[in-house]
């Protein structure tokens, strides 16, 4: 009944995109499927195939970039309407650089068709998504809430965030790319009480508190003890993300923060927490060691072997050490699948992950162990045979691999094959212009670590170069105004 | 009882404001007036006077900036950490100007102390203020808030939010600027869903809901009348910064949002109402006429001679028109007394605005005519002999003048005199690179009027370079920190 009373998106087909966005717009007003509309959807006269991408992180972005745009009718479903660069959330968080330059939005493509919305099922025989509008704060708990809460009926459509209601859309290929949510392992509190560092609104909600914090603690009605604990920032998690973040937020406090609130920094207290006996597991363990070190010689304490087991405003109670307060919590002990991959019973998944296994074209295969050939997944949503690591340089190199697949059947070429990973190393900046880079584990160029200076002058190329082109790309002002 | 069971903020008198606010964090504690810290506070020892701050806007700013900080010990209060150059507040909103350009934070002066706080109170004969903190998003909420809500007293301090409750502090001399709040003659419905446009946070919260019709009015799900309704912008108030806001945002729908959202710009209705038959009442009468016809020309509607009746969720009720819908409403109908102006009953106050009355040199009066010497009122909370605007020029030239008195006393220097006001004109930005300068009223210089481009150019260097200016005196990334 939920499809059957949906407006209908149809898959149109047409030569230009422009036109078929229109009639996009036209058509959604149907109330069911089967409509006129739909009669095109598989007239034999248009060769140009209608292409989904659900998502707009490294995967659907990198993509959407990439595909041949004349040859494919492009539409993007995702929450999101820009593209984070990720690396440099931590950054952004701190304030060591303007937000602007970590963003870039999916409207600057003007040949496609933008959707903010979230697909909550997708009908693999029907070649059909449901999907609910993703615009507004009230529509935004949605993101990063628990995945209970993910089909939460209360969200009524209102005259100020009128729409909020299911659509459906057809394909004629899907990409889905919807990555992960942030995995609190089922520990209460995580989501109310703690921040995780996955999106720039997040960097934005992060860099507020540390300021509020500082504000707080300069109250004259605040007790000392009140004042240590809004000045104790805790960390859980000691991924590169999290020993980022540390790392930023250790050379705001030491520099311009001690300026402004002189009296205040020698109170600061920044510590790591994870379950594992260290910092930077996936890392050389030589670099973990050098990243320690430095933290140590700084004053950020690193607390291994420590189990968080419920999360209270205000403070975090840990098995071994009992309530520790906190001003600021900020969360990131790895990914939880997405609600949209849960929703997905028909397809086979990897027994740890949940993430659905793919071939090394990128398809995935249902529990009769079918290849769908007209879906692709990619990203942290997707299990190669080959295990990989859930990050941005895999999701990055298998969006642009699937591309190439794409562009060759829309061209008539041959298809490239299938994918393999070339590892290009990790990096984590450290603060204070000092970043560890891994090559332990690449096929080619030169292997083994760097450190220090010299490896943030690589982390710097490799990330900041980047991202500082975007502000060649796209209009800064209009950049802003997206990520509001 | 209130009084008695306050934090208390000595007035010291230290030589040094450093170690004199280092004081007053460690005296927060007290609990009651008339302990020990206190004996310092009437000590012959000590010249240096404590003077006492009240805002941080276009005078109390401005003050903070002159007055001799060597001679005096400088304490400011105000619920906003930075001063908004208001001037650019309508640009900030749309995107033109990146607002970090339009702040300047409070604590980029070392020497001062600076609570971020409400004062609640003035005890004159004592010399004495309550304050309540107003950090967090908790407190937030009194901010534009009505006036009844002004004492909400459901705000409980929180492990996330702690030293909610009011603390005193002395003064030698008091600078009162707090200004004004945004009127709303008691119309029902307009703080709940009308966007004010006084303060940077505003600036933020428009651009984003601008933004947010625009995604919520490419949804599929929504109807062509609700797409309609999404993309109506409606001014009440057709004073210089509604005009202003009505000419950039004009600018931003048929440029940057037409790009990227190109089925939607046409559909883009800007409407500005008013009491008065037009906008720009207080210009002269052929600037306004030259506003009202490039408007006229560019498609926006000017609705003079409308009363609004209340306000709804996605409706205006006007008196003359019945419901008219919107998607985001911009009021700008004027000034309200502060809630600290409506609390002190001992002074004289003007019959209309409210205001406190006071002579050439700033200083109130007591309902028994006697002045007060150590108080000094400016800006909108004030009301000079000669009837001046609530403008920024007035604020700003009023702080200046108030510095020299400050500074002419410490030193030991004769008093400048009593303040003049001297008009420099008014500008208005009409966008598309347009403005209107109306110096018909000036005494000195080149008097009468300018229109276009000239004018825009003349708007540009008196405030563009000077807010420009701003990023060579601080860090953004601090400025930027500090508006979050």
């Amino acid at each position: 009944p939920m499809l059957g009373t949906t407006a209908t998106v149809a898959r149109t087909g047409r030569p230009s995109p422009r036109s078929a966005a229109t009639s996009a717009l036209r058509t959604s007003k149907l109330t069911s499927p089967g409509s006129s509309a739909r009669l095109f959807s598989s007239s034999p006269r248009w060769d140009k195939q209608k292409l989904v991408i659900l998502g707009s992180g490294w995967g659907g972005y990198e993509v959407l970039r990439k595909v041949d745009r004349k040859r494919y009718d492009v539409t993007v479903i995702s929450p999101n309407s820009y593209f984070a660069f990720t690396p440099l959330l931590a950054s952004a968080s701190v304030g060591t650089i303007d937000y602007n330059s970590a963003l870039e939005p999916v409207r600057r493509f003007h040949d496609i068709t933008y959707y903010q919305a979230w697909a909550d099922k997708v009908d693999f025989s029907r070649k059909q998504l449901v999907c609910m509008p993703a615009t507004g704060s009230s529509t935004r708990k949605r993101i990063n809430a628990s995945i209970s809460d993910a089909t939460d009926s209360s969200i009524q459509p209102t005259a100020s965030f009128p729409g909020y209601k299911p659509f459906e859309i057809s394909y004629d290929k899907l990409v889905i790319a919807v990555g992960c949510y942030s995995a609190t392992f089922g520990i209460p509190g995580v989501s109310a009480n703690g921040y995780f560092l996955k999106d720039i609104r997040d960097s934005n909600k992060i860099r507020s508190r540390i300021l509020e914090c500082f504000e707080l603690a300069s109250q004259p009605t605040v007790t000392d003890v009140e004042r240590r604990n809004l000045l104790s920032f805790a960390i859980v998690g000691g991924g590169p993300t999290g020993v980022e973040f540390a790392g930023e937020l250790h050379d705001l406090t030491t520099t311009e923060l001690a300026e402004a609130y002189p009296k205040l920094s020698r109170l600061v207290n920044i510590t790591i927490y994870d379950v594992a006996p260290g910092i930077l597991g996936s890392f050389d363990k030589s670099l973990a060691e050098y990243a320690t070190a430095k933290f140590v010689r700084e004053g950020i304490q690193i607390k291994g072997s420590r189990h968080v087991t419920a999360v209270h405003e205000g403070y975090l109670e840990i098995k071994e050490e009992g309530k520790v307060p906190f001003g600021l919590l900020v969360w990131n002990t790895g990914l939880a699948p997405n609600p949209l991959i849960q929703s997905i019973k028909e397809l086979q998944k990897d027994e740890k992950t949940k993430s659905l296994k793919i071939n090394d074209t990128f398809n995935p295969v249902t529990n009769e162990g079918k290849e769908l050939k007209d879906v692709f997944v990619i990203g942290d949503a997707s299990a190669l045979k080959q295990k990989l690591p859930a990050t941005a340089q895999v999701a990055s190199q298998e969006a642009h691999w699937l591309s190439k697949i794409l562009n060759a059947e829309a061209r008539g070429q041959e298809s490239p094959g299938g994918f393999t990973f070339h590892n290009r190393g990790t990096m984590a900046y450290l603060g204070d212009w000092s970043a560890i880079l891994d090559r332990s584990q690449v096929e080619e160029g030169p292997k083994g670590e760097l450190t220090g200076r010299t490896a943030w002058l690589a982390w710097r190329s490799a990330y900041w170069l980047q991202a500082l082109s975007f502000r060649n790309r796209v209009s800064l002002a209009y950049v802003r105004d997206l990520s509001s």
